[in-house]
């Protein structure tokens, strides 16, 4: 993961955001080869869902929408963490992140209990073992600590401190950590602050609300209030009607968008990954509510899956992950998850969700607006279901860089490749004149390059050896290079392409050269 | 005007944003066809901003980005417009909107000074008349208006009541109109506020911030608050020596980024004109500190005015304003606007303003980082100066629209045409088998679609007689429509192109179509 991270940075992939005033965290800039390659994700996702297909129209929706969309949605209810302020500090915690423990001596005896043994120096996880003693138990105080790779060894730490401090006599007892989800009303007294170390300024978890906040025009109060979506999906239930009415879409039909969204993470981890600025890539498919929905989500599943693969990721490192029925919303008929084996585990990357007509009821419901569609078959009015296929362009970006990047061996020269689809790649090819002293060649290959520029994003290079020019376009996943030489001149006009994966070479005439390049960047 | 607005609701080019919920002022959500030509403006800008050219890259940066930006940019001292409250009714007004005359009334006789006739009953804007009179005068209270059409007519309306309710004789004296930019101290408080009717409750003009302002992270204070970017220009000059470091510009280059940015607009007005979230494509472009600037400022005007007109925009309807000397920032040394003549008026389509280094410098002064290149000529680290050609994609919209939409006689029948140019055009052709009832005719037209709709976006329709079939593609800008007929499948194979400005009709091969369509969309 370090070497990708690495490398978005050093060839300008990617930037943390505001970098010079030291960034913000959860958010990023995509430089020069990143806006290309995110581009490149966009527009392979729109032309395979929207333009090559004939059942799904486009949208694009702003951003900040009427607040009432939330409320709808269950967004300003529901989309939530509990958090823990710390009155004295004024840090905020999330409270499944903040651990903490009661603090236990006695002066007895322990005994075994079934097969747990009670030890002494150790942390038992949130009181799963099952223990007996004689002689009496006292509880000293109570330890805290937010999550890390450590967090047991810090709390017993801790413990050990605080039983020396208060010079308590007796054998500290196994700590049993809960976090802050599972506080006892009144409890949180009593634990210590991570940020001052003493107890009496936490409070109890209380929700805190994801979407970012703005206020809409002069004034800065109820009246104003809006919301950054933390979706775009919503976006195509409110205008469901305005999309029926002003096209000629017929059941089943998708509504597809690729836009920004927003999520105030308390804590943006693994680089581009969870981030709090994100682009989505979502589409929402409305089917009779009688059609068969497992056949069409099993169907979109399928779709996705065959996608992402047509776009170069591995079939190996994608998987399939059913959430369970009892996690599920009350709604929901089912959310299968794409995921893919990331270096830092295997996460999801598209959810494929069934979510019944929930989404059109409460729009229904909150604006008063009938959403309905008029089947022409069966002469009725039907409010549809639908199938929601929701993907983030920075999930597939990381993916697509992960899977794409390789070292190997070429002439006995280490190298450093991005094995990235010509469909994807930042640039398509190289161009390059073999000589830079010889005017006719240089021309020749000037005029091949602004001929190929019209077409396609592709880059001029004449200096050093044509080997480290070959190099510098593979560290960037530039799929083709092609050199102009004395042969191009002087005998039959052909170029040399090099491939980059195989490093092979063919010569091609400059019409074969074209129809090739199409074939392999456009698919046509 | 009221003729684009209602075909952008009607065919789904342009909503109001969460319209089921009775919109959102300045907000705008974009339709099926609205999204594909958005996306068409951005991508003709992106090809011919990035990759046709050697000399610029692109970046995407997130909307949200470190508040000190803002701080270096100058936006939070100086991007606000100055604000009235009313402390009574909560409302908030533009001061440079809201007017107001002190109500005066006299009891001697008028003189006539210069070459002005002082008249009483009427308004004079700004006291700009020469007046002398005899006898006394007496202020006998103010009165107050919002900005419309008729604020004359409604100030003295007003000025008569508030005599006739105070039971003043004499002759009222003409208004000297003010807005309340021009409002002496102490003197709102003699001022009426527009919402209550009564004086008191007005404060001063208070300048109110223009970005929509959030909180990033867990906690609401100081230490979270962070806006949505009002432009996308920043960006580029933070992320100077990144894509300095990263990529191998040299000067003069250019780094150009489309994105959405957001200002709370007190007014939001003129459709998607002047909107509080629209999308811009700006570049900044590098020059060395001792090129000529105005060269490069009249090249780059050049430019944008040309690629207008290469996009469908009539030459006669742009024209050119060069802001005054006197009303530039101190650092600008000129910024000249394309204009468009819109239906509401002539106004700023694209900006294009020549700002030195001022940029860069208050980043090295707020970053404390060296924002430098390294000129290989001179050997020399230099601070370039910059040329901005900023224009917002709702803007082209708009124009385009304005400008394409035509009324004109087809074979005795009016038509709606929209005559898109057809890289922009939403729907690049219609294909149309001449017959839906027989089998071979079917097959064919089917195959070419699939054919066509790899490359393009492109619609099917066998619904009606093909005239009408030609009207709907009309209305909606589609450039081309192909039918298959008998001939087709008769003879040679060749199929019907029918343009749609000129309406007529040629046939051609399948090879001769795509080349055709080729060159007329892709320009390739």
């Amino acid at each position: 993961m370090d070497t990708i991270v690495a490398l978005c940075k050093r060839r300008g992939f990617v930037y943390a955001s505001s970098e010079i005033y030291g960034g913000l965290n959860g958010f990023f800039d995509y430089g020069p080869l990143g806006s290309e390659l995110r581009r490149n994700i966009r527009n392979a996702w729109w032309e395979d869902m929207v333009h090559r297909r004939d059942d799904i129209v486009g949208l694009d929706c702003s951003i900040i929408s009427h607040p009432k969309v939330w409320e709808a949605s269950g967004h300003i209810q529901g989309f939530s963490d509990p958090m823990v302020d710390c009155k004295e500090s004024k840090q905020r915690y999330r409270a499944d992140q903040l651990f903490f423990a009661p603090v236990r001596i006695h002066d007895g005896q322990l005994l075994t209990t079934g097969e747990t043994t009670l030890e002494t120096d150790s942390v038992i996880i949130k009181g799963d073992s099952q223990q007996s003693i004689t002689g009496s138990i006292t509880v000293i105080g109570y330890v805290s600590a937010i999550e890390s790779e450590r967090t047991n060894d810090e709390l017993l730490d801790k413990a050990k401190d605080l039983k020396r401090k208060l010079g308590k006599r007796g054998e500290l007892l196994a700590l049993e950590v809960r976090d802050m989800t599972q506080v006892q009303p009144g409890e949180e007294k009593e634990i210590p602050s991570p940020a001052t170390g003493k107890p009496g300024s936490l409070t109890p978890p209380r929700d805190f609300n994801l979407m970012f906040q703005t206020y809409v025009g002069a004034l800065r109060d109820e009246s104003g209030v809006a919301y950054l979506r933390p979706e775009t999906a919503q976006g195509m239930f409110f205008n469901f009607k305005n999309v029926v009415d002003t096209t000629r879409v017929k059941l089943p039909f998708g509504v597809a968008q690729i836009g920004r969204s927003f999520r105030n993470e308390i804590t943006p981890r693994n680089f581009i990954f969870r981030s709090r600025e994100f682009e989505q890539m979502e589409m929402e498919y409305f089917i009779h509510p009688e059609a068969d929905w497992q056949k069409e989500h099993r169907a979109w599943i399928d779709w996705c899956k065959n996608w992402l693969v047509s776009i170069g990721l591995p079939a190996e490192m994608l998987s399939e992950y059913d959430h369970p029925k009892a996690k599920l919303a009350f709604y929901s008929r089912g959310t299968t998850d794409i995921m893919f084996s990331y270096p830092f585990g295997v996460q999801e990357l598209w959810g494929i969700a069934a979510r019944g007509d929930y989404d059109l009821q409460q729009h229904i419901k909150h604006s008063g607006k009938m959403l309905e569609y008029f089947d022409e078959a069966t002469k009725t009015k039907v409010i549809p279901h639908v199938i929601e296929p929701a993907v983030g362009v920075d999930r597939i970006f990381l993916a697509v860089l992960c899977s794409a990047y390789y070292e190997d061996v070429v002439e006995g020269e280490k190298r450093t490749v991005l094995r990235l689809h010509p469909r994807l790649a930042p640039i398509k090819a190289g161009i390059f004149p073999l000589v830079k002293n010889k005017p006719e060649l240089l021309a020749r290959a000037e005029g091949l390059y602004k001929k190929l520029k019209r077409r396609w994003n592709v880059f001029w290079d004449t200096g050093g050896a044509i080997g480290r020019r070959y190099r510098r376009m593979d560290e960037i996943g530039t799929p083709f290079c092609i050199t102009v030489d004395f042969e191009t001149i002087e005998k039959d006009g052909t170029v040399t392409l090099r491939e980059r994966d195989s490093t092979k070479q063919v010569r091609l005439s400059e019409d074969e050269l074209i129809a090739h390049l199409s074939r392999e960047i456009d698919g046509v």
